[in-house]
């Protein structure tokens, strides 16, 4: 019997943990196939460094307690392998590893890069001759994984962002008649523009927030943008704005670095919500207030969605029902049967086709001035938010898991890969 | 029978329209000793202009949804009664309002400027001969209101900023290794500490966020800082930063808005956040993140505090009592008796006692190297945050009351005051 080998990659979710969790419970349900599940410390570097935690020794309330927790449990990182000819040494090294603590099966649970990874470590059978099942799990914030109608990750933090500007607003309107009017929220999504376009959810009603969504996929005009701007607030009162970190003016520069240096002559500092913020001010002469949400959007457990949840159970699961069934290079996808009634399945996807792809917000889910999403995108945004479940509270925080992180014991010289 | 005319003042918090609906059924449990309840429209402005809400217009689910929806309701101001000797015309004005509607008490729900509006109109009895009872409704996230305990607001936006910096730091801690290790959050306090204070509460070890709080109590030595930030980093492997809106240097200057320009020379631009994070880059070379709340802080009713919700509505309730026993000039305050078990109850203060007078963070609260908040002051706020009261969901996102504001139809001329 072969062990498992789980390992977090790239920026945290608020419920990558639960996909551990599915991975650690249902690896149990397979007892004559598989033997331990051993998490990487922090990702595929913690498994160059064979430095593998054994799941097996935490308790069970810390492994339910990762479905309430935020952040990656096991640690993660940002480290791409290099090709297999590029850097045989590091395969190598792997397979070392690998061999040393008996593991048949490595999961990776990551974005587009992190699956490009799980992609080339799925190759170590056919080029270096070591029976290696790989499957990769999906996650991101960012929804920007192809072959999958959504990534675990990010319904949460969609739910989040479009509670937060809801809320934000109705603060904005109680005092827009003679203070503020305008209010920007600084979204993650450095190359798509999903999350800012998740908010659009929370407009129920045209009068209501955001009344503006700044898209990565839509260069920016600032024109344009103030006309809008002057609009809202000469009809509503006010005007709240969603921006996303990753808004491009008509050359491709970055907006939060290109017009802005603080008096050292340093440049980007400031988050775009401050240069947004600044524009409008300085051209149309509203008061404003912005807020940059950062991690705060994707540790956001306390306000997890629960379709979210049960997406990312259902990937960690799935990955080890592929693994016992032999499988090799693929990740389980998030299928979509209907919106309304949301009903979904999981399928596969062949691991070389995802890496490295991102997926953009389509055209048809774009307003046509540019300015917020269409009704099919709200059609498809509106399920992944859906449900409630609540952390447990202690002392009126959320109590969230500690883990033991007994370390197995190496068997291996250490190797500066 | 006298009507009631209740009005909301400043900053908008997650609770404040929990106060309102107190003062709303309170005012029915006494049928035989007030008429209605009218809501200045945007505090007291809506009363100059004659701008009332019938409430009893509204249908009872909205009233009921007060509890569950952030924002001021009726509409917020920030406006400032001058002396009644200074501007004899305004309260003229007022009396004329009052008088028309047949208000014979005023309950004004809102911080330390609304309280001296409070007292002022309280005045108009002995001045104008307008027999009017006047009593305060305690309200600031900033908690920075004298004789009363603590302030309803104050207790749901230290629960919504603990939660954040633990969610956050543990998105900081997953990748601290070699990534990401300097992460700060911004909150707002511009003359008080207490909300950045109230994070504090969330470090239950000492290895654990927040790591470092900066207050505006404590003059910002920027060597001392950064020499503490090396510490957290070489200690713990990262360190988690809350510092205040209202941060100043040894000269008594903002921090944020001394030493930062944009290209075009216009500084008080960005976040002290930002000028932190750069500080801490420049100097120690480590990689950070930060973010900045703003408004999120004082409205995610999402997350309040159920004693937060206690409070909110014990004032409102205790004002309409006050007012039916003929009291004039007083706010209800917030008494603790203990903290563990957390005991409380409501009595009363002056308003002139109150106007105006910022109740900062005693010293005893400040640790002695003036970078986090002592046990006294842990114990001092963790009761305010414990309890949860989730609002109700719709289609994922909370749904918040969206009230007719009915307005009484005017019997007055236009007045320009």
């Amino acid at each position: 019997m072969k062990n498992i080998c789980y390992a977090q990659s790239g920026g945290p979710t608020a419920v990558i943990n639960e996909s551990a969790r599915a991975v650690i419970e249902t690896a149990k349900t397979f007892p004559d196939k598989f033997g331990k599940v051993y998490a990487g410390k922090h990702g595929i570097t913690g498994v160059l460094k064979e430095e593998l935690i054994d799941t097996s020794l935490e308790d069970d309330y810390s492994i339910q307690a990762l479905r309430h927790t935020p952040g990656a449990a096991f640690g993660s990182c940002r480290y791409k392998l290099k090709d297999i000819h590029t850097n045989r040494e590091q395969y190598k090294r792997l397979v070392e590893v690998f061999d040393a603590h008996n593991i048949g099966y490595f999961l990776y649970n990551g974005g587009g890069d992190s699956q490009d990874t799980a992609y080339k470590v799925s190759q170590i059978c056919t080029e270096l001759g070591y029976d290696i099942k790989c499957i990769g799990i999906p996650k991101t914030i960012d929804n920007d994984l192809a072959f999958t109608d959504c990534s675990p990750g990010f319904g949460s933090a969609a739910k989040y962002l479009a509670t937060s500007i809801r809320e934000a607003s109705l603060d904005l309107a109680s005092m827009a008649f003679n203070s503020t009017q305008v209010f920007i929220l600084e979204t993650m999504g450095r190359h798509t523009g999903w999350l800012a376009a998740s908010t659009g959810v929370a407009q129920d009603e045209e009068d209501r927030a955001p009344h503006i969504i700044l898209l990565p996929e839509v260069a920016f005009e600032p024109e344009k943008f103030l006309a809008k701007v002057k609009h809202c607030v000469e009809k509503f009162g006010l005007c709240t704005i969603v921006v996303s970190e990753g808004l491009k003016n008509k050359s491709g520069q970055h907006i939060s670095s290109s017009d802005y240096k603080d008096s050292f002559g340093h440049s980007q500092l400031g988050g775009v919500a401050m240069v947004i913020a600044h524009l409008v001010h300085k051209n149309l002469g509203y008061k404003y207030h912005w807020a940059v949400a950062d991690y705060l959007q994707r540790a956001a457990r306390h306000i997890a969605s629960l379709t979210d949840l049960e997406h990312a159970y259902a990937v960690g699961r799935a990955a080890v029902e592929f693994a016992a069934q032999g499988k090799n290079a693929i990740m389980p996808t998030i299928i979509r049967d209907s919106s309304e009634p949301y009903h979904w399945h999981i399928a596969s996807a062949p691991l070389g086709n995802i890496a490295n792809y991102e997926k953009t917000l389509p055209k048809e889910y774009i307003a046509e001035d540019g300015f917020h999403i269409t009704d099919a995108c709200k059609e498809y945004l509106k399920p992944l938010i859906i449900g409630e479940c609540s952390p447990r509270y202690i002392h009126g925080l959320p109590d969230y898991a500690r883990l033991k992180q007994c370390m197995v014991d190496k068997k291996l010289a250490l190797a500066t890969i």
